[in-house]
């Protein structure tokens, strides 16, 4: 099969959909059209920089009107947000919290920092998220429910949650993972780093967890330099997660008393200051990029073994990330795909590890993990900017 | 006593070094008169706003050029670096860490996070910070050395490493402290998240302990709105430590492989430009602080029961806080001497309150903490931003 397919097809596809005067290109850029500059005029002028301001309090609201969430957290960053979820769902040291393999390696760290052990599910290629029927047959094989929740009875321990990840900004089939949830009293965090602006059902992913987690990252939809937030429907659990954020301290005038062991994990304003500018143009960034995907769907259009990854009826997706899947009959030339075309100056990337494949967890629980192989053999990352999907004599103020 | 002391004299003498033009005063405000706008500008133009960027890696040199160490890691927080010094320095789940009872909660809640025990040790007057001698006498009371290092025989856990913290800017006599590090197996750790520009014997805190720890936060002497710095004279250490706070990653244009449970540590680019910006000033904030240090001391001269704390003759200080001992006969006059300086616009704060006072930690080992006590109840600090050390005519370029 290797020589039957020619890896200019796909070169030439891309450079159809990305403006010649734009090549090299990253896989994802910022975009700082905006108010940024002038929040961080005003920020820096007032001197409140640091964890006290306006910004920070603005850009809560900000996330949680857009999401629809009661109450969201900033915080410094989503690994940080993926931790302190994890504390308020009551994740034990000893407890194991089901990840999906195919992620990127911070939902799997926030579990060991909680002393908890990540327990590796698989994904279904129409998400690339976790799948719930796989993991409700497994779960029927290994798990018994008891007075505490559900133990796994291979190890012992209790399988306190599970973190369906949102990968490349697609939602994952959470109606029946809820089902699941509730039968075997497990706790839910969705993974939402990668899908702000994406909706399942008509509503934006992060409403169905018990808490669930957003990312700024340079790379993301929207950036706050370094950031995340947890969001939650549960007012106490959110008053929770800004305490525990917030170094747990009681507040005083002048003293200093802490209730709990806290963290330092709040955003400062000045990183909030970015974040309000960004939220800002989020419908904008988001209309660009899911512009962008269509262009990529007509770019590729009947070329054999390739497909461009899309949405599903029951999502709307951010694209946080476009995706090629290659025919597993190709797949061995993956590795030259990501060769070529970053050679050509098309940044491209292929999907993470697999966590199970790590030598850090390779001694952690897993069911079978064959679609997550099979994904990640297969996916290649492509540019996915916002600013690629501009239009022409796109009303900029839209 | 108490009907003998007069706190307005304390609010007049605070009025004669503090111009009437900027009360109310907080207790320390950055100052951002250099090239802050600048490099912010310029941050965002490159769009590298996270965690790539030309800034971080000019304010990690910056910071190693100040302080003279090898190598400085920038991040998120000093109790991010607090956590990764820990790790580095071989501190493991069921260790014990000697930290001053007299310290921000950040100290002993690092140590947790390694799942280690911190144990409290006492304070010295004459620097605020831990006694060297004092600790020396309960070692020889409670530790025996052996193969694996100092094991507490009253617990059983090995005592691994101690955390000197020089408070409010005042370097702790680090030679002696040295010595039983030496004699005891224990490794050092500076926590000088309060004393970047104090000297100890001409060089620079945070040159001393196997790892050490500066802070960042928007009250600190200089500010990146949040952020932190790992130093050490140790470039393997150092090398780990860049490694550790980057989650593990090892270095491939494409392929995501983590070789070690990491953590997402980094400092933005978007905070290193505003630490490059004051890292430029600091020279000049540290003057202005020290000369406010003496403008107190003049102010307060001759005032019964009240003396402004004074660097020791080892010890080059920043006087990040200036602080007010007021004598043992009136400690009861605190609260209110708090409440009518804030009263009257000066904000004035107590120290934190003692770490084994807080039920979170009231378990934990300590040894007798009489002097940190005795501190703990007669400590005021009082306002100290370099603004206020600002001499007229001073020529701003300096």
């Amino acid at each position: 099969m290797r020589a039957s397919f020619d890896i200019n097809l796909i070169v030439a596809a891309l450079k159809k959909v990305i403006p010649g005067d734009r090549i090299p290109v990253a896989l994802h850029e910022p975009c700082f059209g905006g108010n940024e500059w002038r929040y961080l005029k005003d920020c820096l002028g007032s001197t409140y920089v640091s964890y006290v301001g306006a910004y920070v309090t603005r850009f809560e609201q900000m996330l949680a009107d857009f999401t629809s969430v009661k109450k969201a957290v900033a915080v410094v960053n989503g690994t940080a947000a993926l931790h302190i979820a994890l504390k308020l769902c009551g994740v034990e040291p000893g407890d194991e919290v089901l990840v999906p393999a195919l992620t990127f390696v911070a939902t799997a760290n926030a579990v060991t920092y909680c002393g908890a052990v990540p327990h590796f599910v698989d994904s279904e290629e129409r998400t690339l998220g976790l799948d719930p029927e796989k993991m409700k047959d497994y779960l029927r094989d290994i798990a018994v429910i008891n007075a505490f929740g559900s133990i796994n009875r291979l190890t012992g321990r209790r399988i306190k949650a599970v973190i369906p990840m949102h990968a490349f900004g697609h939602p994952v089939d959470i109606d029946p993972l809820l089902d699941i949830c509730r039968e075997y009293n497990i706790e839910m965090i969705e993974d939402a780093a990668e899908s702000l602006g994406s909706y399942y059902k008509g509503r934006h992913t992060g409403n169905w967890g018990k808490l669930s987690i957003l990312s700024f990252n340079g790379n993301k939809t929207i950036t706050t330099g370094g950031g995340g937030a947890i969001l939650t429907n549960d007012e106490r659990l959110g008053g929770l997660a800004k305490h525990l954020t917030s170094t747990a301290k009681i507040p005083h005038a002048w003293e200093y008393r802490h209730d709990q062991i806290g963290y330092n994990y709040r955003l400062p304003n000045v990183n909030a200051a970015l974040g309000c500018a960004q939220m800002e143009q989020l419908p904008k960034f988001i209309a660009r990029k899911r512009r962008l995907a269509s262009l990529y769907q007509l770019a590729f259009q009947g070329m054999e073994g390739v497909t461009v990854f899309a949405e599903q009826p029951f999502a709307k997706s951010n694209y946080w990330l476009n995706a090629l899947l290659i025919a597993e009959s190709i797949s061995d030339m993956r590795d030259d795909i990501l060769a070529i075309t970053n050679k050509n100056g098309i940044m491209t990337r292929p999907a993470w590890t697999l966590m199970n494949e790590l030598a850090i967890f390779k001694d952690c629980p897993a069911m079978d993990l064959g679609v997550a192989k099979s994904i990640s053999r297969r996916l290649v990352n492509i540019p996915s900017s916002a600013v690629l999907g501009e239009e022409e004599g796109e009303d900029d103020a839209a």
